[in-house]
């Protein structure tokens, strides 16, 4: 095998939540921990996640510095067909380009909609930045689209989750990150020392600690993630018999942090 | 009533979200919701969030950019006795101070742990930044810490907010954003022009507009968000009034976007 086959190649992502019912604390983000399980599975790798306002300023200069420092960049919420639905005029300014009505997706919208109910509000969910490529949707009709390494997409979880299953194969992932999870009813404190000292002697994973407290339960969950089955597994067997040396029953994939 | 009694006094915040283990998914987060609600009671408009690595770079250079643009952070998560716990190391580089051993952090954690129970690990939960001051844990002890305008929590939620209930007399807020929800089984671009007239004859107030498809049941929830009472109320009646016109009935409360 070639040295340039097992090279790993890291592909990063970043998230932007568009919406002021998120930060006003009114609605509870669902959308964030899909797509990083989806982007985890395609081998990128979500390094930064922003929730941001309907605010254009904000929303141009965080898509400009977010696009330019990542791979991939997701944003949701914000492409409806109201007043406050602003997203894809930010993404058309962000890339210096005009917003325009996209042929097919006024299209498609024709034929969702009953004759004479594709009013302009309506309209606006056809308007993309220009050169976008539209993202087709399973379930409303109205796209999202792609512009450069941008994809945006809706806010509501069920349209969202529609529209990025079928984006998926534009897509192209690194190096996929692999993870195994141990839990045990010892307290973290007891665990700690020893822990570090196998995060040294495995620096190529990332090995995070994570108490949980639960109905009279309580304990820790490690999560290890690397690159490397194989390293994986040496470290966990270190790990079960670190566990079992303080007197703990180590269970393999019980997440409970 | 002078004319600087009314003047409006915005306090903003900004919360960071420290921790792999909500970019993989693997966590959904549950802190951000919790206090972008308490937060808005006290008057201080939450204006983004950031969910950032367990990356040393990253978290002091994001701690020092989001500390110099907003009036409060908060931020969540590594703050335990265990190697990826870094977040305290990250806030003292980030003010350019020491870490150091908080006497009065050590002696709680003296008291809570049975003797000879207070290892190393553990007592990195006593360490600060120097100039910290301790933020009281009803909860398990290891206390949070504020330095200047930077409030450092733990990631796990019932501690997270037995700690913030606890610090909120530090917290000085401006005027307080008020918010009135209106529901209706419309459908969203059936609205969406009115809507857009009447945030126009309101610039003071947000509106927004929440589609919701739940259990075969869909309609959209509107949001009026201002600080003066009156102009929510007239808002909501103009916004009545135009919802039976367009053959809804508007229900006050019952959010569901």
């Amino acid at each position: 095998m070639d040295v340039s086959d097992t090279e790993r190649r890291i592909v990063t992502a970043c998230v932007l939540i568009i919406g002021n019912e998120i930060l006003s604390g009114r609605t509870q983000d669902a959308n964030l921990a899909f797509l990083a399980r989806g982007l985890t599975e395609l081998g990128i790798r979500l390094r930064e996640a922003r929730v941001i306002p309907d605010d254009i300023g904000v929303i141009v200069s965080t898509v400009n510095e977010v696009r330019s420092a990542f791979d991939y960049v997701f944003t949701t919420g914000g492409i409806g067909p109201t007043h406050d639905d602003i997203t894809a005029q930010c993404v058309a300014d962000a890339f210096g380009v005009p917003l325009i009505v996209h042929p097919e997706a006024k299209r498609l919208l024709e034929t969702h909609y009953p004759p004479g109910q594709l009013n302009e509000a309506r309209l606006r969910m056809a308007m993309v930045p220009e050169g976008a490529v539209l993202l087709p949707n399973p379930i409303s009709r109205a796209p999202g689209f792609q512009i450069g390494n941008v994809f945006v997409l809706p806010g509501v979880p069920s349209i969202m989750q529609g529209i990025f299953e079928q984006l998926k194969h534009r897509l192209v992932g690194g190096t996929k990150m692999l993870s195994r999870s141990i839990s045990c009813h010892l307290a973290e404190g007891a665990l700690a020392k020893d822990l570090g000292a196998l995060q040294v002697r495995y620096p190529d994973l990332e090995i995070g600690s994570y108490p949980y407290f639960r109905r009279g339960d309580f304990g820790v969950t490690l999560v290890l993630r690397g690159t490397e089955k194989v390293r994986l597994a040496a470290a966990v067997e270190e790990l079960n018999a670190l566990i079992r040396t303080l007197g703990g029953d180590p269970q393999e994939g019980l997440s409970e942090a």
